[in-house]
């Protein structure tokens, strides 16, 4: 049995979307359960639920929230009592095994860093989604935007993290591994680059990891790589970069069928194979980024996901959960840690640093 | 008149395709001359073609070939003396008031630079091209990899760069610039952006720049602002992912149309509208990247260029050229080094740097 904790209030539409989304949820797994976290009244439509538990928060974080408020003022947020089921209190088991929030990405990662800290050897956790290649598969690029001017370690540790995440939720034993650059060549970009593919190859030369080497841009959507690892500044752009293009592509493709009547006709006859490419690039199959290198499994849902979106987030933390992928995380950087002591010390630098935070 | 440059051996495909481009350019331009310079054999064709020099180089600067053998080994590359074309000595005018290469891009950059010298008050020239946006209108978007790890004053030098390059061949007397970021806020970003932000708000506060804020990826592509600055690493990782998703998605309607008998048959219908949003985000009308920053003009065409490709390529140099690029941006230069000393101090530190290598 599996059980997610849900934050109902967090993205921009709260339990509109994520209540019909946790309803379809748990239609289709009939072994999973849910605890659903919100503000009382508007939980009340899950009274009575199969395999559901409520639990009552009585602050929302709200998109413009600061992390000050966020982490400092509401305290019984629903964002952060839905991250609290999966901190597992002195070996006492969590009442989740992972965590779905639409709310706030930064006071997400913040509240759930706080919440539940990073596992041993990491100093920041990452965001990694996956984003469909030409291959009718998936490339995982982390990181995201939690982490900006990324250290070589930082670079090494996305790449084990990422690693296990494509293991769990894949089931691809030894995903390859690439370092996004501005060139395939290992002199290219500058020194922090440079560092991580040393770092990177030394680490493919312990079995650790499955090293491609260096990548470009468009290797993303070539699906080159399993999985490809930026700095967090980077991967953002890219990601918001991506989904500004594909909407103009797509509003153009409307503007273009909608022209006149001729062109109106023509998307009739089209539109069955229109709607099939439609489906085929739906960024809702893709939603829910993970937040990899805390001590619980937590689930980013884009903030303006609706029920179908919403769902797969939903999905998606359900699979990582059932294949362990907490364990496998920490198991990974556990190796990486044996095997490559330098950056175990830097690990152990960066934690003492973290504990005077 | 307006005399262009051309390295014809340059790109994937050399004098095939630069040879026909020059052609059709003369033609469409009947004030224009050019100077063509490649291998004298390659040359042959275009032997008693109107209003064109032919000049001989012996050498071809490979796609491969590293920047050392580019800049120290073939000296007379045609590459380099395309480059050279533009280089004014000692108050004699240049041959040529623009050039334009399909080269490598290191390779050109390092040659301009290296030839050309940059002008006062730039440490670091820029690469910036045009992408196509929601409101039917372009985005200039510098730097694209000719810097890595740029500090905020290279950031305002791009931005004051990028606002002579649209006055120029678009006529917006005040374009907007965007600096790119991981949000909308001013608190966003690393320690470099954050400064480039202040820096490029006092430049509007001189008048020097028409600054909007920070803009995110997506912003690219919405048009939010005429111009967005980056650093060249994101910047190239951004344009090889946007060509590399947009590559992607033209697979998928292709696959989608051809998937059977009913779906070619759909195809035949929407052809007409599918041709009409092809030719709207045909990305060769796009080709032609500037160097900014250098004493003499140069413009870079995607080495995969076709003829119709390098043709704009030529166009563009021509517009930039005949509305004055080059003193503009030096014009522009010359009042922010006035108008905010600091950036003057740091421009000259630089200079002496740049003068020492």
């Amino acid at each position: 049995m599996i059980r997610l904790s849900v934050d109902c209030m967090g993205g921009d539409h709260g339990p509109s979307v994520t209540l019909p989304a946790c309803r379809a949820f748990l239609a289709s797994h009939p072994e999973a359960e849910l605890i659903l976290v919100g503000r009382s009244d508007a939980l009340a439509p899950a009274a009575g639920w199969p395999r559901t538990t409520l639990v009552a928060a009585s602050e929302v974080v709200e998109m413009t929230d600061t992390l000050e408020i966020a982490l400092r003022r509401k305290k019984d947020s629903s964002l952060r009592v839905a991250v609290s089921q999966v901190k597992s209190d002195g070996g006492e088991p969590a009442a989740a095994h992972a965590c779905v929030s639409a709310g706030n990405t930064a006071a997400l990662m913040a509240v759930s860093r706080y919440v539940l800290k990073t596992l041993d050897g990491i100093d920041r956790p990452a965001i990694a989604t996956v984003i469909p290649n030409e291959r009718d598969a998936y490339t995982t690029v982390l990181d995201l935007g939690a982490n900006i001017d990324c250290s070589a370690d930082h670079l090494l540790q996305f790449a084990v993290m990422g690693s296990a995440l494509v293991d769990a939720v894949a089931g691809k034993r030894e995903p390859t591994v690439g370092l996004l650059n501005i060139g395939e060549e290992a002199i290219k970009g500058g020194e922090t680059i440079k560092r991580a593919g040393d770092l990177l190859r030394k680490a493919a030369a312990s079995g650790l990891i499955n090293f491609h080497g260096n990548v470009e841009g468009n290797d993303i959507f070539k699906g080159t790589t399993d999985i490809v690892v930026c700095d967090g500044f980077v991967g953002n752009v890219l990601l918001k970069a991506s989904e500004g293009l594909a909407t103009m592509l797509a509003g153009f493709i409307r503007q273009e069928f909608t022209r006149n009547l001729g062109t109106r006709l023509a998307a009739l006859v089209a539109l069955p194979v229109l709607n099939h490419f439609k489906k085929r690039v739906d960024h809702r199959r893709y939603n829910g980024a993970a937040l990899l290198g805390l001590r619980g499994l937590v689930f980013k849902s884009h903030g303006s996901a609706d029920a179908f979106a919403f769902e797969h987030a939903l999905n998606r933390a359900y699979d990582a959960a059932r294949n362990g992928l907490l364990d496998r995380v920490h198991d990974r950087i556990l190796a990486t840690l044996a095997a490559m002591p330098a950056a175990a010390e830097l690990g152990d630098a960066l934690a003492a640093d973290d504990a005077r935070v």
